[in-house]
C-alpha cells in the first residue's frame, strides 16, 4: 500500500533567519544617556529574566533588543566608552552576523568572561550598574568582586535602565494557568506540601523562597503558558516549614476556577507583594532559603536587610520533582508509545521520500511536527528541532532557517533531534538517518556512537552511583579510535515540564546521585566539523535492576523509555560485541512489538523491517 | 633443586601491639590547668605536623601523647569540662582500645567532625586555642566558623600548649640531607626553578611558599630521614619569582659537602628565620602564593599582618613533581625489575612454605622485607607492609602487630600489599594468594577484580581524562554482581619519595588530569567482612596510546611497571574475555622474561609456572 503524501506544516516552530545586526547605535546612545542621569558608568545587560529561565519571554530580551545578538546564552556589558558582548563557543559565528562590532567587541563568555572584562575595563572609582533581579546571588558576587578588583563598585539599579528607553517593549506574558491534573501529577498538593515542609525542617529553616517557576509548577501541581516549548506559569512562592504557602501570579492568568482550586491550599496574590513579603518574614529574623545558583539577587538582599537569615544551598523541590512517581512514570511510558508512533510514521515517510533528494531540513521538521501533532494531544514541540543534513548535523546546536535551510542530498547523514510537550510526559529522541549508501568511516562513527549508547542503557550500578560515575561508558568505544564528543551525556527530563532538568545528569560535572525514578536522556554523539553529525538519544527511566545472588548492594539500571527504531543500515556488526547484538534486537524487537498496534499497515511493515534482528541475518 | 631455608628478619617494620590506655587522667588535667593559666577554655589538638605530612616524627606526635590514640589521622578538643576525640570509619574499634572513654567521648571525623562538635559544645563568649602551625588554612577557616556560630572565638595560641607539659618530649629529627643523584632526579636545580618561576609568573605571584617537604625535596634534589618510609627532610622554603631562594632546615641536618652543593644555588638557613622571612615580603607588599589545603594557617596569617596579598590556590610544584621525567621513569622500571625479582623470591618461597599451615602474617612481612634487602640498595619500605590472612585481609588499613598475628591456615585468601624505597623508585605492590584450595565464590570475586584490574591497565583515553573518568573502569565487574569496594581504584606515586603523592589519583573524586610522566597505582579490590580481602595492585606510568589511524585526539594509555605474577589458581577463566585472557599472558611473559636473568634456577622454574600463560589451558 503506498505511502499518501501529506501536507505538512510546522506551528510550533519558525524558521526567520536572525535579525541582521540591529541598529544598535541609538540604542546604546539613549542607554548611555540615561546611565549619565543616573549617575552610573555602565551597566550590565544579562540575557536573563528573574527566574534564569531557559526560554525567556519577549518582554525580557533585553541583550537581543540592545545588541541584536539572539543566541540563548550571553551578556553584554556597556560602558561609557566601550562596551562588549560576551557568548560562548557555540554563538562565535553568529554573533558577528548579528552584532554591530563597531560598538561591541566580541569576548568569549567562558575563557574570558564578564567578570574579567571588568578588572581591565572598569576604570577605579566609578559604579557599575546591575539589575539585582537579572542575577543570581552567586553571579552578582562574582561581578561584584569583579568591580572591587578594579576599584570600582557594583550598584543595583531598579527598575532596569533599558526598560526606560525600550519605548515599544512587549508586555509581559500572560499565559492561562491550568490544573495539572492529579492523574499525571501522581501527587496531590498537600501531600506535596507535608513533604516540602519536611525538607525544610532538615535544613533547619523557616520557609523556602521558590523563584524557579519549574519548582512552583511542580509544588502547586499547576502549568502554564509564558514561555516557549515548556508549560510554566512565570509565578514565585514562599512555601513556609507549616502552614498555608503563598503563590505570586499575576492574577490575570487565573479563571476563577483554578484561583478556587488553588485557593483551598494556597494564598494566591500578586507579583508586586513578593519582595514585602519576603522582607516581612526577614523582619521576623527567619531563616529562608534560598538557592544562590538561581535565585535572583535581589531576593538575598530583602533578607539580608531585613535582618533575616539566608540559607543557601539547592532548592530541595528540585531533587523531589526529579523523582519521578508512579503516576508520571506510567505517563512517561504512555507518552512514549504516543511519540514513539509519530516518530516511527516520519521515519518511515522519510526512507520513502528521501532518496529523491529533494526534501529539506525545513520539509523534515515540519513532517515530523505534523506527525506529532495528528496524535490529536501534542501540547508543543519541547523545543526547537535540530534538524542538521551533512555538515549542518556537526553543529551541535543547529537551528534551521529558511536562510541555513539544506536540502537532503543523497550520501549524507541526517541528524535529527527533537521532542514533545504532553500533559502526560515529555519527550526527546534524536536519531541519524542515511539518505543512499554511507561510507564505511560512517558507519564505523555511527556504531562506537551506538556502543556508548548501549553501553548507558546496559549499565548495573549500586545506589549512590552518580552520573559522572557512568559518563565514560559512552565514550570509552571512541576514545579507542581517538574520538570523542564534546558534550555530556545525559540530562534530566521533566513530567510534562523542562526538557532539560536538573539536578542529575549523565556527564563528568554530575555528581548527583542517580535515584530511582529519575528520567534522564542517553545521547553519545559524533561530529565531524564541516562533514557530519551523530546522535542517538533515547530517553532512561533509572530503577531498581533485575535481582543477583549474592548481591551486597541495592543495584539500579536504566530502562530506556523512548520507542523508535535506530538506523541499522549505519550499523557495522563486526564492532558489537554479541551482547550489544542482543540489547539491540531485544530493543527493536519491544518497539515493534509495543507500536505495530498504534500504525497504519503501511508503516507497520516499514517498522517490522527497520527492527529486523541483526542476529537474522 | 630445593629452595634453602633462610633467615628472615623485619628491620624497617615494627610489630608492637597498640600501647594500652594512656595514663591520660593526669595529663589532661595538666593542660587543663595550663589551657587556665593562659586564659583559654580549650584547645584543638590535631594529628599534623607544621607540613600536614602523612607520617609524623614522635616530637609532633601530641594527639597519642595525650589521649593513647596512635592512629594515622584524628583530633580531640579538650574543654574545661569534657573532652572528644574524632577518628575516621578505620579506627573506630582501635580508638576504644586506647583512649580513656571516661575523659574522651568517641566522634567520627567525618560524619561528626570537631566543627560540629564545636558548634554544640562551646559556650558561648569563650575562647578556643589551636596551634596555627598544625592546622591549614582552610582548615582553621572552618573551626573559626564553628567557633563563631557557637558565639565564641578561635584563638591562636603558640608555643603548643602540649609542649609546657610534656616533660619528656622527644627532640626534633636530625636526619642527615643527602643530595639526590641528578642521575635519579633527571633536572639540576636550575632547571627546576627557572620552570618553577615561570609557574610563579603565570600566577602572577611574587613568591612561592613551600610549605610540602615533598615539593622542598623535589625542587632542591635532596632527600632526608625525618619521618619513617618517606626520605623527606622537613624543611620549609620560599622561592621567587626571580633570584635566589631560600631553605629553611636546621643546619645539624647538613654535612659540609651537602650544605656547599646546595649554597651553590640557594640560601640555606635556620627554620627560625623563615616566618621573619615571609614576613618581610609581605611588607613589601608581595603577592605570595600559598596551597591553602596544605600551608599551615600561621604562615596566611604572617603574610596578612605584614600587609602582603595571598594567593591561594595549588602548589604548582606538585603537578611538576608528579610529572616523572625521562630518567625518573628509568629508573622506576629498574626498581620495578629489581623489586619484582625479590618479590617473586618471596611468592616461591611463599608457595613453598605456606601449605605446611605454619607461617604467620609477620613470617610474610619479615621473609619479603628479607627478598628486598638482599637487593642490596633497599633503603626502607615504603609503608608498613599489609599482611592480611583471611578476615584480617578484609580490614582495609590492617597493621599486623605481636598481639593480632595469625597463622595463615590453608583455605584462607593472603593479602599482601608491600613496597620498597630505592633511590631510583618508589614501588607499591598487592598480591592476594591462596593456601591450599580456593572456594568457587573466592574465584568469583578475586576474577572479577582482575577484570577491573585489567579494564585499567588496558583502558586508552584522550589527553586531559581525569582520575575520575576512569575509575568505574575498575568497578562495573563487581557492580554487575551487586559488589564494590569502598576506596580509589589509584594513588599517585612519588619516585624515591612518599608512596602517596598528589595531585592525580583514579577515584571519583579525581579530577586532576592525568598526564604522560604520572606514575600511579592501580588497585581494585573487594572485601568480605569477617572472611577475606581481595587486592591486586600494580603501579602504571601514564604514557602515549599507539597511534590509531584517523584519531582526531591524543590518546594516552598506561604501561603496567610493576612485575610479578597474578595468582592463576585464583582465575575462573569463564569470566574473562579473550581480550583480558591476552591481557594477562602478555602481562606474564613479560614478567618472565624481564625477571627470569635476575633469579635462581629454581626460582625462575617456580616463576616459569607461575606465568604459563591461561590459553595455554
Amino acid at each position: 500500500m503506498p505511502i499518501v503524501p501529506r501536507m505538512f506544516e510546522a506551528r510550533f516552530q519558525t524558521f526567520d533567519d536572525p535579525p541582521p545586526p540591529a541598529a544598535s547605535a541609538p540604542r546604546v546612545a539613549a542607554l548611555r544617556t540615561e546611565l549619565l542621569r543616573l549617575g552610573l558608568t555602565g551597566l550590565v545587560i544579562p540575557r536573563a529574566d528573574r527566574h534564569q529561565n531557559e526560554y525567556v519571554p519577549p518582554s525580557e530580551e533585553r541583550l537581543a533588543w540592545l545588541t541584536g545578538f539572539t543566541g540563548s546564552a550571553g551578556a553584554a556589558i556597556v560602558l561609557a566608552d566601550r562596551a562588549a558582548i560576551f557568548v560562548d563557543g557555540r554563538y562565535q559565528v553568529q554573533v558577528r552576523s548579528q552584532v554591530d562590532t563597531e560598538i561591541f567587541s566580541i569576548e568569549h563568555l567562558v575563557d574570558a568572561p564578564p567578570a574579567t572584562w571588568i578588572e581591565a575595563n572598569l576604570p577605579a572609582g566609578t559604579q557599575l550598574g546591575y539589575d539585582p533581579w537579572l542575577h543570581t546571588v552567586d553571579g552578582a558576587e562574582r561581578l561584584r568582586k569583579a568591580c572591587a578588583a578594579a576599584g570600582a563598585t557594583l550598584v543595583a539599579v531598579e527598575p532596569n535602565p533599558i526598560d526606560a528607553i525600550w519605548t515599544d517593549r512587549p508586555p509581559s506574558p500572560l499565559g492561562p494557568v491550568v490544573t495539572h491534573d492529579l492523574r499525571y501529577a501522581g501527587e496531590d498538593v498537600p501531600s506535596k506540601l507535608a513533604r516540602i515542609g519536611a525538607e525544610i525542617a532538615k535544613l533547619r529553616a523557616d520557609a523556602l523562597i521558590v523563584s524557579d517557576p519549574h519548582a512552583v509548577a511542580w509544588a502547586f501541581n499547576i502549568r502554564g503558558a509564558d514561555v516557549a516549548h515548556t508549560p510554566l506559569p512565570l509565578a514565585f512562592a514562599v512555601i513556609p516549614r507549616e502552614g498555608r504557602p503563598s503563590l505570586y501570579v499575576d492574577g490575570r492568568k487565573l479563571t476563577n476556577t483554578v484561583r478556587h482550586t488553588l485557593e483551598a491550599q494556597i494564598d494566591v496574590k500578586e507579583p508586586a507583594a513578593f519582595a514585602d513579603d519576603v522582607t516581612t518574614l526577614a523582619t521576623k529574623h527567619q531563616t529562608l532559603r534560598l538557592d544562590q545558583a538561581t535565585a535572583a539577587d535581589a531576593l538575598a538582599q530583602f533578607v539580608t536587610e531585613a535582618g533575616g537569615t539566608i540559607s543557601r544551598g539547592p532548592d530541595p523541590i528540585a531533587t523531589m520533582k526529579a523523582v519521578k512517581n508512579a503516576a508520571e512514570i506510567e505517563g512517561a511510558r504512555a507518552a512514549q508509545r504516543r511519540d514513539g508512533a509519530a516518530v516511527v510514521r516520519f521515519l518511515a515517510w522519510f526512507t520513502h521520500e528521501a532518496p529523491s533528494g529533494k526534501l529539506t531540513e525545513i520539509d523534515a521538521v515540519a513532517a515530523l511536527e505534523t506527525c506529532r501533532r495528528e496524535t490529536g494531544v501534542l501540547k508543543d514541540i519541547s523545543f526547537p528541532t535540530i534538524s542538521g543534513a551533512g555538515p549542518h548535523g556537526a553543529i551541535v546546536h543547529y537551528r534551521v532557517t529558511n536562510g541555513s535551510n539544506r536540502r537532503i542530498a543523497p550520501g549524507e547523514l541526517f541528524l535529527i533531534d527533537s521532542g514533545a510537550q504532553y500533559e502526560d510526559g515529555t519527550t526527546d529522541i534524536t536519531r541519524t538517518l542515511i539518505v543512499g549508501m554511507p561510507t564505511a568511516e560512517m558507519r564505523d562513527r555511527f556504531t562506537r556512537v551506538l556502543k556508548g549508547h548501549i553501553a548507558i542503557a546496559r549499565s548495573v550500578f549500586p545506589e549512590g552511583t552518580t552520573g559522572a560515575q557512568l559518563d565514560s561508558l559512552a565514550r570509552f568505544a571512541l576514545w579507542s579510535a581517538g574520538l570523542d564528543f564534546d558534550h555530556g551525556t545525559g540530562h534530566g527530563v521533566g513530567s510534562y515540564l523542562s526538557v532539560h532538568e536538573g539536578p542529575a545528569r549523565i556527564s563528568k560535572l554530575g555528581t548527583t546521585a542517580l535515584k530511582r525514578g529519575m528520567i534522564l536522556s542517553n545521547e553519545p554523539g559524533y561530529y565531524k566539523a564541516d562533514a557530519y553529525g551523530i546522535r542517538i538519544e533515547n530517553l532512561v527511566l533509572v530503577r531498581e535492576a533485575a535481582p543477583v545472588a549474592g548481591a551486597e548492594k541495592a543495584l539500579n539500571t536504566f530502562e530506556t523509555l523512548t520507542l523508535a527504531p535506530i538506523e541499522r543500515r549505519l550499523i557495522d556488526r563486526r564492532l558489537l560485541t554479541p551482547e550489544e547484538i542482543g540489547w539491540l534486537d531485544a530493543y527493536h524487537a519491544r518497539v515493534a512489538e509495543t507500536l505495530s498496534d498504534d500504525l497504519d499497515s503501511a508503516t507497520a511493515a516499514w517498522l517490522d523491517a527497520a527492527t529486523r534482528p541483526l542476529t537474522a541475518e
